[in-house]
């Protein structure tokens, strides 16, 4: 029984982990941390572990808790984890980063787009890039994984295998995406607030959100060429959900069967990554509750441009799915032990 | 492996059927019955099940369906499994019908509220109302058992402990009840569209819905005597849920302590049935997706009276849920097999 | 011109205040009072109201404002409105208090319920209670005037021709409501977040809502008796929008047309009140964006039990739209003036 | 008073001319068509009009109606308008067309987008594009105005200042378009039902929308070139509000503040535009229920692209209220009477 540690177990995503946790058979969560809830039950703050989750909330003591336990997972603001990070944590206990703090390795580059100072960067070489699809072999052997972002995930998978093949034009590539609120976190804003949410739809972060950087990096090196894109990210009224719709020149005549291919090639054989029937556009419904991505393109040769649409559950694949996507790799287990959610409609 | 076959595959209730089914370990879904897409890919009508349903639609040849099933599931319109039946079908293997056919033991009343004629009453004396809390034992003998529906699962189960104790008036018990849209089903109306249920709440089958004899008759045989109630319904713009809030007059001066005690008698060793702690009050979403049903109660010295609520997914313990920890009973296997789901939130 | 001040401008209350007396021929707002917002433009806090409103937000210095406005609205927490009031202030010009300050006759009742104390109870009889059908020719008159709440003023309005008129049995009524989220406010709180309201439906004040003593006093007159009843809110996934359900038995047996007979002796010739036609039940949507109440009942035989449904929307006739009515009662005005507002569908 | 007949006055856009023009001080409606609900009371059919329509539904006989009208409007399916239309109607009154029919001047283009055969090209030259602010005085001298598609009057107005003054490269432009489920019409299909299209997100009609061909001849005026564009549409869960975000490469280093200037230039007297503060982006629930265009770039210097976008209300701007301001303008009324409507939030 892996013995795992939550830091951040009252946001949604954490809360999502508990919910995946608590019904994978290998593990045992031994410590629901939540600064704001310390001493407080679990399932007081959600009632939907009620009789699930006997445990209460405890600290954030990350030292204490790796001594208990065999995995830690930190699903807590930027810059916590890196701050509170040392050599005697990484020797005693794995750990699963699910803020950004490891994933940039560039650490000017962090500090620009998120603001703050990183206060280990020591580390960031050592981090793997917990994107399973890709880093597979470098989990495996992994002591630390940056957990990717949502926004991150749904984009880089969608447009990976053609970035991978120099099908597309990297410098025309253009990333619309669409998430759901839950993405925005369980901090009580007057923006988040239901009404102001609800019946409304409305671009953010126009040409400036933090995972543009955390795209560009890791596209870069599946096109291996320093990529600069658009990414504009969109705020819509349903809980779960990310759709991500990418634009894109073609560098060569190709067919959808080609382009088909070309996914089969590098994803044939994922669990989690469904390539759709043609004509069949990613739903964010479809995806919802498991750990799935969808995707598919449409070619358009009056433009001679290709149009890549990729959907994943932000919360499942864009945060706690995958991280327990990670922690299976790291601990030997098969990928997608507890991860074999059935997407949930309507 | 239970071989099982659903008739109705792709409608609400069945799509959630093929979902349960899917994640069970002791069952195979052999059928997928659906007279509107005979033929199709089952994962073309819900794409959620893509690469996760491989088969095609099939029609509903319950005969040809009974040589091949070892338990049918009909979630068919009312009407249609009674016109199917026979003793050659119950004779090679278990049904359990999602509809209304069998749940009232009055053929007359049936078809005063169901404007039909039943054709197989000979069925109805031998068929078990599937409310699993409190038929068990009968359930597990049973060939036929009559699911009961997503209103009166939650409605019955919220007062049964009072009817059962005598604890309220019956003559005064009011039932208003509050349901997500997809209890209205996947038919194409105008007044399901999204924009006609979106930013609206109504009530509908005021005094008159056929929920109501339903109720009545199992609330009857716990008080034992004859009941007769208001049951209103409204439609409420969201997937799931039904939280029902229930009104009568106490008989004699009791503690919330005392109420819960009477509650702890009937339930406190089910495990899909949680009776929240004082002064937190079922909310839909923290049942969404799984078989429990969350239920509380406030005494109101001022008026004497008791205000029961309780929730449910009326997808899951209202319809698919139900029928398959009745079917988990009819083959002797743990109760909750394959039901163990965590609460979605958000 | 009448120069109306609001203090609590841009609660959502204080917002469509705003929007309707922008559009009402006779005022003009010299006084967007809020506290959070001081100095900051109105049209940056709503920005549905840019190129509309060009003003700054003001303090709530009602002594000030006084001087400048002929009314003064305010939109503001349970108390502000007592603590500054004084004859000075009545003196100069009128008010109309959307909180629960003036409403209740008895200051013991008052803060009972509210749990704070009354700063000016020498004002509570001079106060009208505001609900403009029943109290028309009083408001006219009035110098101080209690804007009923948003619950109360579908609750009684629905109920009220029947109490009067002694055809319901008073100590059997039951009051079942579900509101839109903006009846919650614009506060940054966890439980009104997006992902907590949307997909959920939850009661909650349960036999302790401080609108209940409100509508007992109001539905007393009319009854002509004490009224003690049960009153449970609910909350709905949606913005705007109150719908009441409403059970007592009769007292004598009517039929349908008997009851529609007395509500058309009291609400026949009220240009906001929609009765509607037999078997068509009040949906929210109908009135959204509108002053109308729309009101049904249905009978049921069976338990001699009348159900009478209303439904508002709850910042309109519930708050801002039944303010400015009162303001057009107290100036002389046609009472319809600025509210000729068709419900917006979908 | 201008006497206006509709056909097709039950579908959503109708609905919204009824609305709009009930409010009107100018006009009367004096013909509600409705093939499918001929004979029945409107407000039967809307019952939001209830005691405000007292009319019956009429049939969609534009010739009769021609000759008491002095002005049509038809929101009826495409083809609808080009197979009624002859010389005799134009002859005797206005004709604002809801419908694609008449808004592209290539008559091949439209038979290929559309897939119909057109019935009266003869029209299609006389036929003014009823982009009020583009085209006024033309359309004030018009006969027959073709009303825009609700996605090309947002997606044109937010970019024509740019394609206008050369900024842009019109072979980099790209259009991810976000619309409410109104804009699908009320017509009962499955995949329009509530449990659908909530908690759900999807792109359709990609790279093959028809309203891609109107998109590109208008743009393509402004920009004196032929354009061919990519555009995407995407289908959110809310009722009304178009979002449009555009992509295109600047052709020349601008700060924001000539780009705004660009934009004062063409848009800076128009009632109905607003080009918001630095930094605000449109959201659709700002112009919930209004005619107003909410509009703003943002530059990015990484990319040396402009991010262009802007909100309306689909059934407003989009639809009815255009057609509204279309007829103040061919009848000489100030062109915003009528639809000086203040957005509804939340």
């Amino acid at each position: 029984m892996i013995k795992a540690g939550i830091i951040g177990a009252t946001g949604y995503a954490g809360g999502e982990l508990v919910r995946l946790l608590t019904g994978h058979k290998n593990t045992e969560v031994i410590w629901y941390g939540s600064r704001s809830y310390i001493d407080k039950k679990y399932a007081e703050v959600y009632q939907n572990m009620f009789r699930i989750v006997e445990e209460k909330c405890l600290d954030d003591n990350m030292e204490e808790l790796a001594d208990q336990a065999d995995v830690i997972f930190t699903a807590t603001p930027q810059g916590f984890c890196a701050s509170m990070m040392k050599e005697e944590i990484l020797a005693k206990t794995k750990l699963i980063d699910l803020s950004a703090d490891y994933r940039i390795k560039d650490v000017n580059v962090y500090e620009k787009w998120y603001g703050i100072e990183h206060k280990s960067p020591q580390f960031i070489k050592e981090a793997v890039y917990g994107l399973c699809e890709v880093n597979r072999d470098d989990i495996r052997k992994a002591r630390l994984v940056a957990n990717p972002g949502c926004y991150t995930t749904c984009s880089i998978l969608t447009a990976y295998p053609l970035a991978k093949e120099g099908l597309i034009d990297m410098s025309t590539l253009i990333i619309d995406a669409k998430s759901g609120t839950s993405g925005a976190g369980r901090g009580a804003k007057v923006s988040n607030l239901y009404c102001e949410v609800n019946e409304n739809i409305k671009a953010y972060g126009v040409a400036a959100h933090r995972h543009t950087p955390e795209i560009e990096e890791q596209l870069g090196y599946a096109a291996q060429e320093k990529v600069v894109l658009n990414f504009t990210p969109h705020l819509v009224p349903m809980n779960r959900g990310i759709l991500v719709t990418e634009y894109a020149s073609l560098k060569k005549r190709v067919t959808y069967e080609d382009v088909k291919a070309v996914y089969d090639k590098y994803y044939g054989k994922e669990y989690f990554i469904r390539f759709l029937e043609e004509g069949v556009y990613p739903e964010t419904k479809w995806v919802e509750g498991s750990n799935y991505v969808d995707i598919n393109v449409k070619l358009d040769p009056r433009t001679n441009r290709i149009i890549m649409m990729g959907a994943i559950d932000n919360l499942v694949k864009g945060a706690a799915g995958q991280a327990v996507q990670n922690m299976n790799l790291m601990f030997g287990l098969p990928e997608s032990e507890g991860l074999k959610l059935v997407p949930m409609f309507p």
